[in-house]
């Protein structure tokens, strides 16, 4: 056990939420703060992208005994359900039998949580905004305005848990050797609503996370318990098929009778929701180091804002808890060191991350619409069946297993060669699941 | 010829200063902020790294009559001097015979440029602190302190030339869609100091940039007028040979015995030297956009700041004026129009100087001590004196030519290439200058 000390937690987020659960039942004070009102409180936003939970996320929230009271706010998903401009209709397992993704409102989810940490002893403090802190004694700069009154507020360590926009890492920003990077997406999103049908039920499969790929631009829905789905637009801001382009009714119409004809049916309120809603951006954000000796850290989107494409944000964030608190338990009261190992194992796989949901938004929009590419998986997931001891495939590494993602990208990028091979092969279409195809897979795993 | 406009320059360093003189003539109320004291007033700081002046240097200030002024304190140099470790001492001419780049104190140039700017009509507010700056209506906000009273300063144009860790580009920074990123190096450097002799000459060739090559890290002295000169020690801060080992008198003075012999008789001051002057960190800085609306525009340093290897960061700067200019003379008032075409036209050539300086680290560092690298520009040197319109090298695009940094750096790499094959023709050390060469430089550039 730990020295009782006084934590500050900055963000009142899910990875904020959580990680001030791990450290009350660690023995310490902690208080959560955040600029916002409580999120109980308030309608919710209307930009929100669904979340998905995997196997990391799952293992941080059963090592604390959570994982059974947040199951029961979500949906398992286990397969892709690919829209296609002509109307066909087809699926594509994630997994195995039984291996599912849980699809979570991000309110809901973060509304549970919230009332998990109080019930734990954790202190809230809603709309109180921390302007700046100062490293070196750990101590919050808070008041009303960024120019007005500030309070101190004096703390043993402070963690950022404010978000890609951290007002905390502003701080580390400006400290000589912390590098940084921060690079925009030139396509947003905008969130849409299919509601549920009037007994409850949802109107399309609501196990399934619904993609409708269209090359540069695409529509995601993910089910809600309440029956409806939240569904996400992605598309360039400016261009061909773009959100510039979408400027009124008539254009808006048009556009989803010509790429989304499907919806019309299951998306009533389209015209009223994408004027109303927020065209909202996507950020990428590195930095290094996370910490300030033992006083202060990030963690989540603060030390590593990705895209949203592998469904990974939160994974990743509540996978960072799981190591700080491994480092916790290693080294006791030695927070320098805690601080130190736990950035130096965060931080690669926080670039794997970043980089594989990158990638992932030319799979989804794109790829998913391809034959080829869907004949590649099909013969991934034959041969991995057959030889799971040889072959796992990169989305199972990244989604069902606790492997360090900068392994699972080293690994998917090997496999990824082999396949590139094995698809040049004559007739692949009809001998995929020959002995052939079997052997080479097996001769090429070798070299 | 423009509508006068009332302009405010934050930074009155080189690029700040030369841009204001380029203002005024354009018949603008021109006002630059700074806020440090006077540098005309100060003593030097003791972390300063002599500067180069090169072609885009001479041609911006040339432009503006201002050239031949400038010359006065420059001392031109043609030559690398390399000293190795054994003692031996040897010479690689830049260019042509006549080309050379000029070595310039920073502190004399920059205090020659405000006197010449005053002269102009340009107005200097020195201790001025700038904290923020409003870009909607380029309201620049001054006081004493981040955290006290301000003051609102109203003008029709703002210009950021406040460098790498600019308070503008800060501001920038915080919209959506700002790229941007700061990446710290892990070596650092210290000033150290040649004198001159007791009748003013200079102790070692003044017409050269001696360098003292040992790998991962170098020494660099370039001349001053007053017979003395400013080196320059770049080396790691952790490991091996780096800052953190030399910690005190015997380990420096035992360093400096063991890897620049030669240096004993010249750096007389050492000890002292070393000890006083501060560490110095270099970082690269890149961003995008450079400019808000028609309001504010980020020049030199503050819209990429890079490292020093090729001695490009106040040319890249000036040729940003050059370049400025043309669009102010190419569209009049619109000058959205010019911040536009402005940032378009230099963002693809900054990021390719920023390439180029940091790989020259390597080049200056350890390649300028490898004989296989001094033969191949050797060779390079002996092909483009023959054949000067089909071989220009890259060192010359870069420094004696105001070619686009994009395109010398998309040319040098053509041409890498072809001496890379050509350094591995058998026997290349005898026949370097053989037909045969020549023959097999001609049939690789055709392809």
């Amino acid at each position: 056990m730990q020295t009782p000390q006084k934590i500050a937690v900055v963000g009142s987020g899910l990875v904020g939420t959580l990680l001030a659960i791990y450290l009350k039942k660690k023995g310490h004070t902690v208080h959560v703060f955040d600029r916002s009102p409580d999120i109980r409180t308030v309608e919710f936003s209307g930009r929100s992208i669904n979340l998905v939970m995997s196997n990391r996320g799952w293992k941080t929230l059963r090592d604390i005994g959570l994982e059974d009271e947040i199951k029961k706010i979500g949906i398992p998903v286990d397969k892709r359900g690919i829209h296609l401009q002509d109307g066909t209709y087809t699926t594509q397992h994630y997994g195995k039998e039984g291996e599912a993704i849980y699809s979570l409102s991000r309110g809901i989810l973060n509304r549970r949580m919230i009332d998990l940490a109080e019930e734990a002893g954790v202190e809230f403090f809603f709309n109180h905004k921390i302007w700046d802190v100062t490293l070196s004694t750990a101590t919050l700069h808070i008041g009303e305005s960024e120019r007005g009154e500030w309070t101190d507020l004096q703390y043993d360590k402070v963690f950022g848990a404010d978000g890609a926009f951290s007002r905390i890492r502003h701080r580390m920003q400006r400290q000589s050797m912390f590098d940084y990077s921060q690079e925009f997406m030139k396509i947003g999103y905008k969130e849409l609503h299919i509601p549920a049908n009037p007994d409850g039920t949802h109107k399309i499969d609501k196990n399934s996370l619904h993609i409708w790929p269209r090359g540069n631009f695409m529509l995601m829905a993910l089910s809600n318990l309440d029956g409806s789905f939240t569904c996400t637009l992605f598309m360039p801001f400016e261009g061909e098929n773009s959100f510039e382009q979408l400027k009124d009714e008539k254009a808006l119409v048009e556009f989803f009778a010509n790429y989304f004809p499907d919806t019309k049916e299951v998306i009533p309120d389209l015209v009223e929701d994408f004027f109303k809603n927020p065209k909202s951006y996507l950020v990428m954000m590195k930095c290094f180091p996370w910490t300030h000796n033992d006083k202060v850290a990030l963690i989540g989107d603060s030390a590593h804002a990705i895209v949203p494409f592998y469904g990974h944000g939160m994974n990743a964030g509540f996978e960072d808890i799981t190591i700080l608190n491994e480092m916790i338990e290693k080294f006791g009261d030695d927070w320098e060191k805690i601080f130190r190992e736990y950035e130096i194992s965060r931080k690669p796989n926080a670039d794997a991350i970043a980089e594989l949901s990158f990638r992932n938004f030319m799979e989804m929009s794109s790829r998913t619409a391809d034959q080829k590419f869907l004949l590649q998986k099909k013969i991934e997931k034959w041969f991995s069946d057959k030889h799971p001891g040889k072959w796992k495939p990169l989305y199972s590494r990244v989604t069902f297993s606790n492997q360090p993602y900068s392994e699972a990208l080293a690994i998917g990028e090997f496999q990824n060669n082999i396949m590139e091979k094995v698809m040049q092969m004559p007739n692949i279409e009809e001998k995929w699941n020959s002995q052939e195809v079997e052997q080479k897979i097996i001769d090429l795993l070798k070299k």
